[in-house]
């Protein structure tokens, strides 16, 4: 196996400066522990709680600046598809085409995604088993790409709250594809400040641990250096300077889960 | 308050004798009850559980029916958009433009949706408490489009299994947009079949005679004569034949809720 | 069918005159609306939240209140019972042992209550689906009591939530026992207020209603003169003075229910 | 901190050769992997889905294996309680008593196994959040008595189903108290085979992996040498002659998560 992938940045993108600025310290961060790193921002927030919500910089800028990324760094970059006319352009220059969860059963974005030939992560619905991924990755394996992750950013539990279940992981790594936890999203209270989504930032290690010590391919975090001031989903985004931290922690969890798999 | 409004069709639009037959039969039961009528139909099944399901009939030979239905039976006619290109051209023939629950928090499409000046209806997300469709609601008023209805299709409880919460329906008229219960959809079972949805259809009228007590708009029943080869939701479709009798009996408890209206 | 059984009272007993205060009352309501009434106390609270959170009465002092209640007016009562112990002595005066939602699996405690020969009203557990409540009502039944009464009283929805779901009433009907709706539990908010639990007593008359039009044979509801000042579960009860009006509109509903029912 | 412990033994204690059959290769599991171990066995199951499950072997006879357990292997044992009477006769023998989920808000069985002055392992309900177990575990505090363990067992998830929350765990520990999962009963499938539970026995692992990752203080599993020919709980139960493996396997995970302990 594969040592882990950090799929990490900014929930959106703000600048080139700033999307280098974290990039540089991700990319250290991962190189110091011997994880693979791909570059994590979105061009357009298409499904804000309220229409007050920041959008984003949008597609041109935003794949300027991954173009940016991917030159200064040399890491893959990932962002977020939304509409089907979205996905051939993106896949221009982005390397893994990223399904939003509410998206992740709309077929013709699903196939418009497989036909650019790039890595297509789809994020499980919340209103999605985790047996059900199943039906979805055919959807993309039906262009012939099979460079599909499957993503775990948990599943509806009551109002205003999600819950990562475990089992999940295993169960999606039957399809064969790698399997991504999203420890950000997963800690997220969708509506829980009204007119915002809250969260609680300080279980986001604590789902990657988890999941990380179950033997997946990925860990998705968003990040931000100042997460309170930024234009979405700060209450779940881990502060920047505590990556590296974080990251080298992961390591050594994904080093004993892959010498260790679990037979499910 | 007006008397309740049946929204009521099959799943997908299968021909133009079929949408007859169904509205006729539809339009009949509902003037018999003193309902309203509005017919559904769906012309493509953007989001099917597997690859495999059945789109359908597409948008130009769908929107002919839907014109056809109209000139026939002088009935409004609701169908789901799923992408913001489709608003404008069906709104052009289609009194209301459904947003599906997967949907409802894509700010592009709904925006397209208010901008046609039709009817909005607005599932909830299985993923969403009903408070959250306020800002949903907002962002098609936004449009100066005020023609909105919000509609109660159940919420993830569990896997494989939505549950539809009596207190969501006077939560969501608090906004002032008239409010929905889609009975048929609310007991389907989302991926219960492998490959496909199961449902309850039994517990159809038991939902929609709950919500129609609370004194609701509108009820939203899916329906057809031989469920079980429907080429989508069977298991939740109501048989056609029983649907002079479901209407009858919802509007004896209408007439009740709104002699007697409730204050939440 | 017989008209609906409207059982009420206060969460605790307080005092003799306090009770006779609420059974007057309700009394007099269900009397003028043409329900039969069971008058409802508590003389142990032996699973608050908080050690801090008051007992109650005690079984004397409560059974004493129970037997003046009775002899003043000539109603049944019901109380819950907490251990094997209690069901003997409490059976020799109340007309109806409730077993707690906690509590419903308790094979020794279900088996002491049919023991009785009095009526046993057992509360499905939050953590129960509507089925399960078969096995539950055979305990019962194994004793040669079928006078058994299954109580929907919410089921757990993520966290500090509960959510009734209205297909379980004709769920447990299938039993062929008598199904009641306890429609001020049902929206407790278990823990929602830290040490105590909250609750949104504005739904009761919500859940009450879609619950009576289904059909069923009874509705639970705690009422007191000043929920606020209440020794438990104030922010769920119905206040005192608004009874009447809920009783006379769930009537109307009961009696257009039990003119057509449901076939499930 | 300590090395994590493991609880485990069959759900029902059948004989005393059973359990010393168990015990004996759980010893010995548990040593050679640096485990603490506590003997676990049930002498009554008190909670049948169904009158027809088998009970167990009662008190007496139970106390009489604990005991040849604890003189023959030189190990705790542990057992659950389920009325206040047992609680003093129990303490006399057991080390640590354990409180069932459905049981955990009982305040007069919490405060009767506070008082024996033995551990007390109080399982969260299912339909608790994990912040709700402080004010349990203050009542066994007030009876002076520290020694409480807090264990996650899984929370209700839709119908016939559980999901381990794994905030949860650092949730509970926040308390102070040491943290315990239930890996088996959290994969139970409550009432999923009709008249008993199911279970989804390849994932206790999963969930026992996870959460040690977390840093917990120890892992509770029911194991036996034949589950699916076992009295109660055999679809959940971990085959014997994997555990050496399953224990070697988490204390490896448990070193690594106490040399790098996360802070919530």
């Amino acid at each position: 196996d594969q040592p882990l992938t950090i799929i990490a940045g900014p929930c959106q993108l703000e600048s080139r400066d700033h999307a280098f600025m974290i990039a540089a310290k991700m990319q250290q961060a991962c190189a110091e522990a011997g994880a693979q790193f791909i570059f994590k921002g979105s061009f357009d927030k298409a499904n804000r709680t309220s229409l007050s919500g920041k959008r984003g910089l949008g597609i041109d800028e935003g794949l300027r600046i991954f173009e940016a990324v991917q030159a200064e760094f040399g890491c893959p970059v990932i962002t977020d598809v939304h509409t089907e006319d979205q996905c051939a352009t993106v896949g221009e220059i982005v390397d893994v085409l990223q399904i939003p969860a509410f998206l992740c059963r709309q077929t013709d974005l699903l196939l418009a995604a497989g036909r650019t030939g790039r890595g297509v992560n789809v994020k499980k619905g919340q209103f999605l088993s985790p047996p059900e991924m199943s039906t979805v990755a055919d959807k993309v394996a039906s262009t012939g790409n099979e460079k599909i992750l499957l993503c775990e950013r948990g599943t509806t539990f009551g109002y205003n709250n999600l819950v990562a279940d475990m089992r999940g992981l295993p169960t999606m790594a039957r399809t064969g594809y790698p399997v991504v936890m999203d420890a950000t999203h997963a800690v997220a209270q969708p509506g829980g400040l009204g007119a915002s989504s809250g969260g609680q930032r300080e279980f986001a290690p604590v789902l990657a641990r988890a999941a990380v010590s179950l033997g997946i391919a990925a860990v998705f975090m968003e990040t931000h250096e100042d997460p309170d001031n930024a234009p979405s989903d700060g209450p779940n985004m881990i502060y920047l300077d505590q990556m590296p931290k974080v990251v080298a922690s992961l390591m050594a969890f994904d080093r004993l889960a892959k010498s260790d798999p679990l037979r499910v």
